[in-house]
């Protein structure tokens, strides 16, 4: 029997996953971004094949991911949560720099960063997870706190 | 560049993650157990390929993942870390109890409970990523926090 309340008591985050097209840009919501092995250091990042960033991170190897904060503004997370929106430019409401390939890191109150070039890929049903070689990480605010899913949930159910 | 800090601000847990063949126990700490899709719930660990619970997965093509709490004996951290201690029996020394698949559960002042039916693997260099349906899975300790990676890593440092 399973009880979903324990699969909530994984430990699991929540990330913007940006990655690139030629000169268009595109981001989402991710919650699995996990270190797969420590020696190279590989991530993983689990990403829905509706998102648009899909078909990017697919084109282009590469893709980023912010780790925002407790203080990361809700309009910053709404702006990529939405899947398929692909009329919206996203970038356009956040403050962001681009990394070493290209690819946007969200800067709003984020706790730090990843930039990651894709050496495998998974395809595990209706997602992919996209694996790969950390080329960069910074931290950008070490005071800030990394926002948890469980709170990301509370701050949905309290709207 | 890469700042290692900036990997650590990925939220991460700590596991033990153990399996069976035939009538034979194995279990080892994991910090990469997530849920990889919703729907169905699949998840994935990342397991050691010099673990001899890594041979036993591979095997048995199930696990259990137990999420301790950070009131957790470090006693029962220690028993599952070492990686391919293959004489001693890590389950003289712990509480647990048997899963539906036969597979252990460990019991001391955990918080919950994954059992794991394995559908696909991924060789990842020195692991493999085992992912997999959820064939059941329970809160025991609702009072209690998951120990989280950073929580360990300074107990480990403390000593």
């Amino acid at each position: 029997m399973l009880n979903l309340e324990s699969l909530f008591k994984l430990s699991c985050g929540i990330y913007i996953v940006c990655s690139k097209k030629d000169d268009k840009f595109d981001g989402c919501i991710v919650n699995a971004v996990f270190q797969v092995i420590p020696e190279p250091i590989m991530v993983a990042a689990s990403v829905n094949k509706q998102c648009l960033t899909h078909s990017y991170i697919s084109d282009s190897r590469v893709f980023t991911t912010s780790i925002v904060s407790d203080q990361t503004p809700v309009s910053v997370i709404d702006t990529f949560e939405s899947k398929s929106d692909r009329n919206t430019d996203k970038f356009s409401s956040v403050t962001y720099k681009l990394g070493q390939t290209g690819v946007p890191i969200i800067l709003d109150k984020t706790v730090a960063f990843l930039e990651v070039q894709v050496k495998q890929t998974v395809d595990v049903k209706t997602h992919t997870l996209f694996i790969g070689e950390i080329i960069a990480g910074q931290v950008l605010n070490s005071e800030m706190s990394a926002m948890t899913y469980s709170y990301y949930r509370d701050l949905k159910q309290d709207r």
